[in-house]
């Protein structure tokens, strides 16, 4: 028998979709479970995108353009142009998901044995997709006790070796929620010239920030053109994770016809996702203004919520829909699948990302998790009730002294 | 300026692609483009899936699972069973075209340095596939003399090598348009089981046989569950290439364990073309049979043109919708791109796919190219004349004696 490859091998699975067949099974059971796990969202897909789907009148479903189709770049375009970015149709490539353009832009710019440097807790897939593509990641710890904002210049310059070839940010960040400032943006540009790195920047959470901060996009940041490439997605934006569109954007036209040859390879980037979501980019500021109070009452309820449970820290994230939180157990990933296999308090369980997954860092992040606030407030706060109770329950809790668990 | 990855460099522009903007050119004149160098059929998408669009009424679009909704892989084994292949939905992880299957099966199966022999010309995209995840093509020649039949055992023999780790065939192929004969698939078989190679084979255009012959699956044959490794789409079948919904189907349960894994990475395929998608399983045999005599209508007049040019050859295609054609030019490269930048008969051109892009051997495939036959009759005879017109015309035509081209 033939056996997979090492890379095969060494893949790992999503901590965010791993506990899946568990909680399944407590589903099976008649457990109600509240997914807390997963980035997808609970706000309705608008109107006008399922208005586009059935008013659609195309006889044949056919591939688009690599690079998608130009009328959708240009609503991209001029997307763009609305938070000040100069982004022109060639400096696009629509992709199937802001994943499809993390893989693209990494195999078009780094070689096999390159490294890549990310701020950790990081997000899961982007270890995925350094995995497949052969690069190392090199990371560079935030921690829950500063909430988990952007470690010292030095600390990055102590890890850029000859092999490094980027930095790759998620802004606001998925998993921490953490909203880069201005002065942290400013840190990455110089790093990025000074020692010649490719700055990747995951901005797919670009609406998704609180307190009346704004987001500061890299691609509005000077002496960058060569250095920045911008992964987005209308996944979160337009909650039509479904639709499978993202995008790749760079200034750097060298990487651009490297990731179009890419995007050739794959053929076409879906094409109901470009008709329907053409219209998106003309909704109205209030539907941005109210999906933000939405998810700001969630935000604060659920940090609220887990901060007052002893032995829990979470720190108030800026932006994104995720809080990464440290819980008093043995093991985040024996306590998640624990409570869908072996727990429920009034017929409900819940169902959270295991930190480990976000950690490049064999053995950390054992004591946190990430916590999605996708659910409308009634469930959240059900759901923080059997988190509260499964805490109090599991056999593996620790408790704490001054901040620091002991077993 | 940071530099773009040495893979990114050898990364190949699609030969299928690449004279797009030649022909967005030659439109922009005003010539009118006959466009016969894409597998983009102009069968409507059935009815069933617009409906199944227009009737959606789900609120939020949602991820799917990353193997695909469970319906919808119920439908694929049910599917499969029809013709005789007995799979579970464990053995089927739904994804974005076939492409992405044959990527992740790449990755899922070969370290980089290994090596996979393809019969060649081999469609376009492989090189692709096979670049990205640093494996080496190692070509196993057909010829347009043999019809594109597949070659002895002997020559596959002398190719395996200690890197050789599986197979990969196109059946019925792309981009000969030849149908693999029983005998053919047995000598297929024995290689993977004597030399412990996968085989991967891409059976996108099972449904598109002629002259009374059927499509032999490698999915019926003995005693390869754990070498075989097939793609899939609905794109041909179905005239849905836009709605990016492939297959990985295989009954090695290790594959499809790591196979998982990389499809965990990327979250989930398009969920639109899952939904719409799930009908047309449904279809009755009568639409098959229908688009068959369309097509096969269609097959038998370009190859009669063809065959009826001064210097040019084409063997009959007994599958698919594709021939690959030898013409009595130089270069296939110069001669395409000149029947788009400086040739039109009666206010048209027509684009069809060079040679060279079919062939991971360097210089090869110079005086062919792949004819798709993707348009309607009327639309077919106008492109032939032209084509005609184009090759008694173009500069640099060569000569043939008995079959030989001289300069």
């Amino acid at each position: 028998m033939p056996s997979v490859s090492d890379k095969g091998l060494r893949m790992p699975a999503s901590p965010i979709r791993k506990l899946m067949p568990f909680a399944d099974a407590a589903r099976d059971k008649g457990t109600r479970v509240y997914s807390l796990n997963i980035g997808q969202p609970d706000i309705p897909t608008p109107d006008a995108f399922w208005k586009a789907l059935r008013n659609m009148d195309i006889g044949v479903l056919s591939y688009s353009h690599s690079q998608g189709m130009s009328m959708y770049q240009d609503r991209w375009v001029d997307y763009y142009s609305r938070f000040g970015a100069r982004i022109a149709r060639e400096n696009i490539i629509i992709t199937t998901g802001a994943s499809e353009a993390l893989s693209i832009a990494v195999m078009s710019c780094l070689n096999p044995g390159d490294e890549i440097i990310i701020p950790e807790p990081l997000y899961a897939n982007y270890i995925g997709f350094a995995t497949a593509a052969d690069v190392r990641i090199s990371p560079v710890r935030t921690t829950i006790n500063d909430g988990f904002a952007l470690p010292p210049m030095e600390a990055f310059e102590q890890a850029i070796r000859p092999e490094t070839k980027a930095i790759l940010i998620c802004n606001p960040n998925n998993p921490t929620g953490y909203l880069y400032t201005d002065e942290e943006l400013q840190i990455l540009q110089r790093l990025a010239k000074q020692h010649d790195l490719f700055l990747f920047v995951d901005e797919v959470y670009r609406e998704f920030v609180y307190d009346g901060r704004t987001h500061r996009s890299i691609l509005t940041m000077d002496g960058l053109d060569q250095h920045v490439v911008v992964f987005d997605s209308i996944s979160k934006r337009f909650s039509a994770c479904g639709a499978r569109i993202g995008a790749l954007v760079s200034r750097n036209m060298e990487v651009m016809e490297a990731a179009l040859r890419f995007a050739q390879a794959r053929l076409s980037p879906p094409s109901l996702g470009q008709l329907a979501g053409a219209p998106l980019f003309d909704l109205p500021d209030s539907y941005y203004t109210h999906i933000l109070e939405e998810y700001d009452r969630r935000r604060k309820y659920l940090v609220g919520r887990l901060q007052d449970m002893p032995g829990v820290r979470c720190p108030m994230p800026g932006g994104a829909f995720y809080a990464m939180v440290e819980l008093p157990v043995d093991d985040t990933d024996r306590f998640c699948q624990w409570m869908l296999e072996h727990f429920q308090h009034e017929g409900a369980t819940v169902m959270i990302a295991p930190g480990s997954g976000f950690y490049s860092t064999p053995g950390s992040g054992r004591q946190q998790a990430r916590v999605a606030y996708v659910l409308h407030l009634e469930d959240l706060a059900r759901a923080m009730d059997v988190l509260e109770a499964g805490l109090a329950a599991y056999p593996g809790r620790l408790e704490t002294v001054e901040g620091e668990f002991v077993a």
